[in-house]
Formats: structure tokens, C-alpha cells, sequence
């Protein structure tokens, strides 16, 4: 089977002590800072804005076939990995949907955070909400 | 700097020849095929879940900088590419929310495909909207 590679895109950096189970349930704030050769592609990125950020669990140990099925924290149910926002999951990447405060050069300012400060960023989206669209 | 190697945890299978531009505007149906050592973590997703699929662009040839700036297909302007969702990106990994129509063993039915038959899938979360979720 293929593997595929992927390179960081940046970092997140935050100096937050303590972090929320998730970005739906954070106000932290900290920051993206992008490698200078991709700094062109967050022109149109502005305050007020929701990304969606793919990174990666970096912290998480391999997976194994024990956390198929896990609780989630905040839940007193046991339920399938695919149903979860674990990090521990057969491929470790995590998206958190975060509120952008500012962009300047490199540096996204941003609150919702939810990672670890050095977590590898892999890719950024803009938000799209499911319900706003229409079939076209 | 570190890379990271994901291998597919399943693969998209559609009949359709041609596809939408965007989950968003799709109705187009297929299936997301799973490799079997994985399906106790399908548990409970259920028919009428919306799911969050991350997978590979794997048609997309590797990026480069001009890319940096593109014309999304629906658009008359030009956008960073983390503004858009455009295949061509530093990291060619995709990302659509579809709405589940049936769950049989190690095959997820699902609706409001935008990916090729045989698109490698890395991963599956639970579709969480930005405004339902309140700080706790």
C-alpha cells in the first residue's frame, strides 16, 4: 500500500499552560507561523475569518487496534475512533476549525486553540459551512 | 525539517464519470471503502451522519510556487491558495463533509461526493458546525 509524505507547512505556537479538549469548547489564543516561501498564499486570509487547520498529533504514540474503540472525555459513552475527535486515530492528523485575529507577514493570529505549542501544521482551509450552501 | 508518512485507511469508489467542483454542490453518491482491519471504528456512524473525509489529491502533481495564487473555478478573482480549496496545494490533502446514506461492515454509503474513484482516504471525523457548539 502507498504512503504518502507530508511536509509541515509551520507551527503553532501558543503559551497557553493548559488546553480545552477542543477548539469548540477553547477561547486561547496563540498563533500560526508559516514557512516564509508560502507566505504569498495567505493574502486573502483576514480578521474575522474561520480557517479550518489540518495538523498533526505529534504528541500521539502509534496506533493500535485497542483505541478502535475509546470514551471521549466528555462523554460517558464508549464509541468507534471514526465517530471521534481522539488524537489517537490510524492516521494522527487533527483539524480544528480556529477564528483568525490577525494576519501580518508569516504570523496568523488566531483564538479557538486547541493544540499543543510545536504542533506541525499540515494544511489551512477556509471554513465552509454546511447548511449555507446550496446545490448550484 | 520531519515528514510525516500517512497510509490510507480506505479508498473513495464512484461510478460517476464526472464530478462537481466542490462537495457543497455534489449529489453525486459512492462509497468510502475501508480496509477491514479498521471497521470496528465505523461503529456508530449512521445513516443521515455528515462526516468529515480528509484524503489525498493524488491526481495533483506536486506543487509549485506560482500556485501560491490561483483562480478558483467559480470565481472571477485570484486567491491565496489557503483561501481556497483548490487541489493544488503545499500538502494535497483534501477535505469533504458528506452526508452518510448507509453502513454495511467495512463500506460507508455516502452522498455529495467530489473525489475520483480510487481517491486514497486518510482519515473520518464527526462534522462538528462552527455555531452549535457554545463554550462551556
Amino acid at each position: 500500500m502507498q504512503v504518502y509524505e507530508f511536509k509541515p507547512i509551520g507551527y503553532v505556537r501558543t503559551s497557553a499552560e493548559t488546553l480545552p479538549r477542543h477548539w469548540s469548547v477553547s477561547e486561547v489564543e496563540g498563533a500560526i507561523v508559516i514557512e516564509a516561501e508560502y507566505t504569498l498564499g495567505l493574502r486573502d486570509i483576514k480578521a474575522g475569518d474561520k480557517i479550518v487547520v489540518l495538523f498533526v498529533f505529534h504528541k500521539s504514540p502509534p496506533f493500535t487496534h485497542e483505541k478502535l474503540i475509546q470514551k471521549p472525555p466528555h462523554l460517558n459513552e464508549r464509541k468507534g475512533v471514526f465517530s471521534t475527535c481522539s488524537p489517537h486515530r490510524p492516521n494522527p492528523i487533527g483539524l480544528s476549525v480556529l477564528e483568525v485575529l490577525d494576519v501580518k507577514d508569516n504570523v496568523i493570529k488566531v483564538k479557538k486553540v486547541d493544540m499543543y505549542d510545536g504542533t506541525p501544521v499540515l494544511d489551512i482551509k477556509p471554513y465552509i459551512e454546511y447548511e449555507t450552501r446550496r446545490i448550484e
